[in-house]
């Protein structure tokens, strides 16, 4: 079996995301990284390319010249699929360029900082074959797999209620505000409506429509930030509708102190209900009426089928973020396989975040920065039709 | 030193509270149970007090006939101290009769079913010397006070947000409704304006005031039913302010299937966070900004002083809910000695809810319920300058 | 229902035992402390027992004063059970004094301070009618009688290997050596043989025949001290045998730096596996052959009914090692009463430690100390025959 | 930089821990698969090594052909590294080989079958410039690295005692027997003296002795199977002692229903204790005397350096087994690119198991084994010296 030849845009020698992408893309022996630009220095980005063990010949100056260069290279050697890792608001011109030269497109998140472009990338991506995924890494996890397959199954019953929470610290600080993480992520220009719910709460969002399969209809925000002079939220809470019966809240923070990275989901229905933490994710939760509650596990035989095609070990073994992310890298370049030799993708392969949720997601943006300044309690998210 | 001498109202053989409330008031041998009506059928009630042990001329069959009959006993004998754990529309006007006879009162919580009651009661009591005290029993967990502490003493700097919880799923069944726990709550004649905010949301909303030490002053709330017949609400998701700087959230729900009752809150300030949970609530975890993590533990010598005084056993021999409610009745019978003597109490006698807390509950229960009806976001919770 | 009414000797003023023993015994209101001897100092005793409200002329300055005294009152009136909370070379000769004079007796662990004692108490028990119960708090947990239940009616399997650990630090740091606790337990005449073992290392033996309902009859010890200067064990592991099939092993320290009393027992079977730690003790985990992992909670309705009839309050409410120890007094309780009232005794009553487990210990503490002597690896636990 | 190309013996379609070294060789992009054997069969061997996508000249049917071939090769693509991952009775005589040629060996564990096998390798190694690796993968872990330099650098003070434990459950099903995993291990002519302490009780012997950089020098072992017809052991428990001064405990059993891959150990010094569990790994909890109990995280800036640079992520992005096991290869790999540079390895390239971890390995395995057989207490573990 050949592996998917990809090419990164991004990631330099600073990018803690660019590191991310190349180990998950490599992880399952499925992709190989042959060529890139990784700076917007040329000359840095020749010599990243270099350092990464990669042909001279196929590390470039600049993004149009790899574009216009690898499309021109015979069909067993030039690159197949785009990975996008430079700063959110590159994303969306980066793709749109990509896909008219035909290569397929897997872009951080957001895919774009825009509701509009959002929707100008779906456009595009609807009158043509390219394919599109989207690095929500979260629910590349085996175990949010399995929560998703309990409720679409019934065993929780009819959901009532999803509180999803995602508390990070490190913007808490006011010297983190010098660092580069900080900068952008703070600047309007460059990180859009919003700094918090545009970073992480996105993500929360995501993973609740993901496992509830419901789209947020309705929402009441009240964000904040920490520190006065900040122009862009870094915390907020958000009251959320799901339709007519489902409520919910969702929370996230960058200013928590002491918390690292927890993002963690509570989903309750009528007949039980379930918790996911993402520090913890090889458990997931379920406590049922009579108050019974069972540790489900991942790699244990009796899962749904997604959970166990996403875990690589037995039981024990823990996997954790990595892992997760190279199962979307996995489950896309299964997708192009499929594509490439014109068989329809199995469950599996469809299984990966794509445009549909990038515009989920810049709803949801823009929807908590308008009812966050309204005096009004709730806020419908127009378009919210799009899921379908 | 001599046995707060103390009676009891409601409490009878099916009353899980009223068997809590004699265990909390016996187990330090403080307080002696001497006299009670315990049933609203005369000959019910004298039938178990006298299961209780107690002298049959103490066993009573009407409220009033106790009030009368004990205030002609001679000091060393009658009751000191009337403890009211009937149904909830009957606290206020046995809290206000005993007073009169100038009884000393702890009354299950909450202290009325409205705010003018609560109001009514806090004007009695000032103008007389009888004391009265409110089982807020969460507050008297040593973990909790250690929490406040720590608070107040600014270990964890400027607080930014508070995150309190209380889910149970005890109501989440149809067939729970038949119960006699149930039936009353649901029924806004006997549980007043709501089931689920008034019965645990006002706990959450203590535990959040009184870690804190601020007042609740604006709010936003969310109330729902699982089951269309209800009037009352059985869950709720409430944004909360506390001034200016504090933001928060209170979560609480009695349909939450499978949980038990699980409440817990988190406290993120600008230098460190904590988390506290009942359901483990020997532990209390603090988190710093460099992500060290530490596991406070009760029963350690270096905590604070209202720690140690409301912890019985070292580390490593857990105390629970029984011990966390007696630590009221302990301290509140410290209270009365303290009178008695005419002395002033000290720090851990008078750390004892009182009718200030059981205003602002009545308070939060009123603004809760108004402000799910409202389409305005953001409703002041009146009278909240009652705090100080 | 009249009250059982209890003598105490020892548990004065700086006694933390004796006040346990006293909440214990109260807590339900099924006893009454009506006299007591606290003290070796006639005066300090007499102090004490009115600074706990007795009346003076229950206030004893001997033992053998409040003995004789208390078998001439009226039967309404007198002691009908001594609890027994001195050092433990006491406990033999007051036990067998109080048994003379027909009071039933409850004392604190160990029975004696020798084995030959304890076959000597057994003895005058069986000629008698007085009945005889050891603190053996931890099975007094609902969770540790639900472990039992399950092993009993064979959830678990063929036992395979149960693995019991108690681990304490307090004895670690040579300062602790000055404290009270300290000094006496590390002096062979007044702790016998063996100063971690008889303390702590008895308990976690206690546990596991408990809870496997079978004797050990084999083990092999290695102790140690972690201070060259002491003469008895602060620290030991101990192999197992429980006949031909069950193997285990028990760890015991009391110099595990920054463990509390971090008592934790495991038994694994050949369908299912257990673990219960008393310092989380309202869970008991239940693991399946297919990974998956049950937690059962303390409060729960399906359970066994010695582990409901020792439960106060439902779910969610942590019940700790008060209502544990309070759990062996009332059932010691029931157990008098049925006797007074020629009735027999039902499960819960029974399930009380008595004669039977204080012989148990002093044979483990004989074996352990010295098989730890012996080169040879094996050691018969003789007379473990007495358990039938 | 250039990568280092290595070849593989052994991990063909369905064998489990050669998918494994595949992936953590490749997740740091520092080490490419250039070649391969994977299966006895040849025709079975190359296909496979086509579909991971190798050039069918490097797909060998024979590792003898593989060797030859390979060193051949001009050094721009030859084979640098040889994975060795077949059952472990070819491990000695394919490492033998491999070195003969040059190629640098990195084997799965164990070494060799016996002690004398695992003495002549190194002698083989002592005499050449061939480096040579052990996948022990347990001590690649950040925490496991953490917690050693916690013990070196005196943080616990003088180490008193270790209880190390490694409980899985797999094996105790009859019908687990059946199974390719089962059947070589339970065979002496494949599996060598040992079942379960040959297969995962020397993974916590030598995470014991890699944390207290200590031999185990004395022991006494009790070794059982759960199933009378095994004629290897299934389980054990051994006494250790590491000279003097420390004593241990060390628990390792595969018929410990329910448990999946449960590896946890403590390390209990005068000042400090610490615990690290395999199935929580990103977990380091550390107690204090003073019962204060912190949690240490990976990926948090101020840990020891070894502890960093074994570290992908930043603190809550959990790392699992698969990076654990990449740590050491990524490290063996920075070591021959050292030598091949002419310069000594920093410290994380020389902190990778090797032949000295090989043969502790069989010396521990050798002396459970001869210690469960005799009725002598202690068995001293003869050449622990070899530890220098």
């Amino acid at each position: 079996m050949k592996k998917v030849k990809m090419g990164m845009v991004g990631g330099g020698p600073d990018a803690f995301i660019g590191a991310v992408h190349r180990m998950a893309a490599q992880l399952d022996g499925q992709i190989e990284l042959v060529c890139g630009v990784f700076s917007s220095t040329p000359e840095q980005s020749i010599s990243f390319g270099k350092q990464l063990g990669l042909a001279s010949s196929r590390c470039y100056g600049r993004f149009s010249d790899m574009l216009e260069q690898e499309s021109q290279l015979p069909a067993e050697q030039k690159m197949e699929l785009l990975a996008i890792v430079t700063p959110n608001h590159l994303h969306f011109s980066m793709a749109s360029e990509a896909i008219k030269y035909g290569f397929h497109v897997i872009s951080d998140k957001p895919a774009t900082t825009s509701l509009a472009q959002a929707l100008t990338l779906a456009r595009q991506l609807a009158s043509c074959d390219v394919l599109y995924a989207l690095t929500y890494t979260y629910t590349g996890y085996p175990m949010v797999k399995e929560a998703r397959h309990r409720v679409l199954t019934g065993e929780l019953g009819q959901i009532r209620k999803v509180v999803v929470s995602y508390q990070q610290g490190w913007l808490g600080d006011m010297q983190a505000e010098g660092s580069k993480q900080a900068s952008w992520r703070l600047d309007p220009v460059q990180a859009g409506l919003s700094c918090c719910m545009g970073d992480i709460g996105v993500h929360a969002a995501n993973l609740a429509e993901y496992i509830c399969d419901q789209p947020i209809t309705h929402l009441c925000a009240d964000l904040s930030t920490a520190h006065e002079h900040r122009v862009l939220d870094d915390e907020g809470t958000v009251l959320l509708r799901f339709g007519e019966t489902i409520k919910g809240v969702l929370l996230a923070s960058q200013v928590a102190t002491g918390e690292e990275n927890n993002l963690s989901i509570s989903v309750y229905g009528e007949k039980a209900s379930l918790t996911w933490q993402q520090q913890v994710p090889n458990n997931l939760i379920i406590r049922f009426a009579d108050s019974s509650t069972q540790i489900i596990r991942s790699g244990v035989a009796n899962h749904s089928s997604l959970a166990i095609r996403n875990t690589r070990l037995p039981a024990g073994h823990p996997e954790g973020y990595i892992e997760a992310f190279a199962n979307v890298y996995r489950n896309f370049a299964a997708q192009i396989r499929a594509q490439q030799a014109g068989k329809s993708a199995d469950d599996a392969a469809m299984d990966v975040p794509g445009i549909t949720e990038g515009i989920r997601g810049m709803l949801f943006i823009d929807s908590v920065v308008r009812s966050s300044e309204s005096s009004q309690k709730w806020h419908a998210v127009q378009g919210a039709q799009l899921h379908d």
